[in-house]
């Protein structure tokens, strides 16, 4: 497999692609690709092209499209993963398990049992990090699509927002939670869906009924306690392999 | 809930029950539990009692055995882990989360791309830790049962066992191996399985070959590349949210 290298905003009618400076200096510093050398470039959203490095000098790297290429193939139904932030260095694994098990988008929620909150004042840093981690994992999984990290909001901002995820909202709840919940392996295949993830804590009784308020579906992975932090991986996984349509060579 | 103490060979005709050396220390200086504090114990082969402390000196604890409790419920199909060791942490929180997920038995294999292979010289070292992990694991989860993990062996020598692990040997490939693989989700329910997870450089052509003679087949979690660590976490979740018999309460 060829080297790849994320360019957002690659106009395909250019003849040549100059790639953004962390990028060049990969291919540079630690590939050494000198020009000649074929690579892969995509856009972030979907598109993916072979190309032949033109440039690469200590300061830039541009490449010249070659031909396009077919990208990986994405998940047949479009989830976004709604999740309350964790502490530290969780919150990262997850984004980067999440971009490699096919998530269309993440939004990040602060719930009442999150620690810290949205006064966090190393949010921005945060979130930055978060989309640098995203770019990563789409590069390293093969994905020609780099899903949106979105800004911090509180779960009820959410739960309010009418926009983009619409489709089945699926509120994952703790097997103790004293709520009616659906098995996740009998909810129908939606076209679109929301996994609601929430903190350590659980989510609060207040938060599980204004969600269902709002339409979603509570629903359980199994009878199991499973650490917050591993939830959403198990949860993808599972969407995955019981959704997804894949489309045979 | 109260807290869950691991007193492996627990004889529950025993009047007053020692705790381990490490868990009573756990019970007197981190919890400061006195004579009186209700508590729970299990014997990690899926026996648990409710127990009243009666004993907690400097220097050792034990509890009276007051009555059995229902033990978490064990997955329906009885899963071995057969894992290629990987690097560094990274097999431990495997451990870690397989017995999260409810595997029967773990079994850390070396094969032909493994790095650094049997002549390891901490390996006796890392298995005791695993299994420490795997009795954390079980407390935190809430399992009555602590899986056994085994001593490291070559994987050439696994396949040639003909013993415990009988039942469906599912080996997971990835989507570029050259091999004719079943998608899991089209595997039928077995009683008991087998999940063969490889090391970061995948099977060698030659160990997939012998693991089809040995009666395993190959199966492929889908169309995208996944990092070697996060595979057998997401096998045991896949197989768990198709196969598990929930009892319902």
């Amino acid at each position: 497999v060829a080297p790849r290298f994320f360019v957002p905003g690659l106009d395909p009618a250019d003849r040549v692609v100059p790639l953004p400076a962390d990028e060049a200096a990969h291919l540079r510093r630690v590939l050494r690709l000198r020009p000649g050398a074929i690579v892969q470039v995509f856009d972030g959203h979907g598109h993916e092209w072979r190309a032949e490095v033109t440039q690469a000098t200590s300061d830039r790297a541009a490449v010249r499209l070659v031909e396009p290429l077919e990208p990986a193939r994405e998940s047949s139904v479009v989830i976004t993963l709604v999740v309350t932030v964790l502490k530290g260095d969780k919150m990262n694994a997850i984004v980067r398990d999440a971009v490699m098990l096919g998530v269309a988008a993440i939004r990040p929620v602060v719930a009442a049992r999150s620690e810290g909150g949205l006064v966090n004042p190393g949010r921005q840093t945060r979130l930055e990090r978060w989309r640098r981690t995203a770019v990563a994992s789409a590069k390293q999984c093969g994905r020609a699509v780099v899903p949106p990290v979105h800004p911090w909001q509180t779960f009820e901002s959410y739960l309010e927002s009418s926009e983009a995820d619409a489709g089945a909202r699926l509120m994952l709840v703790e097997p103790a939670a004293d709520v009616a919940a659906t098995r996740l392996r009998d909810v129908p295949r939606p076209n679109r869906a929301a996994l609601l993830v929430g903190p350590e804590g659980g989510w609060t009784r207040d938060e599980i009924a204004k969600s269902v308020d709002a339409g979603a579906t509570p629903v359980r992975l199994g009878g199991r306690t499973l650490r917050a932090d591993a939830v959403p991986l198990i949860a993808l996984a599972s969407c995955q392999v019981l959704w997804d349509e894949e489309v045979e060579p």
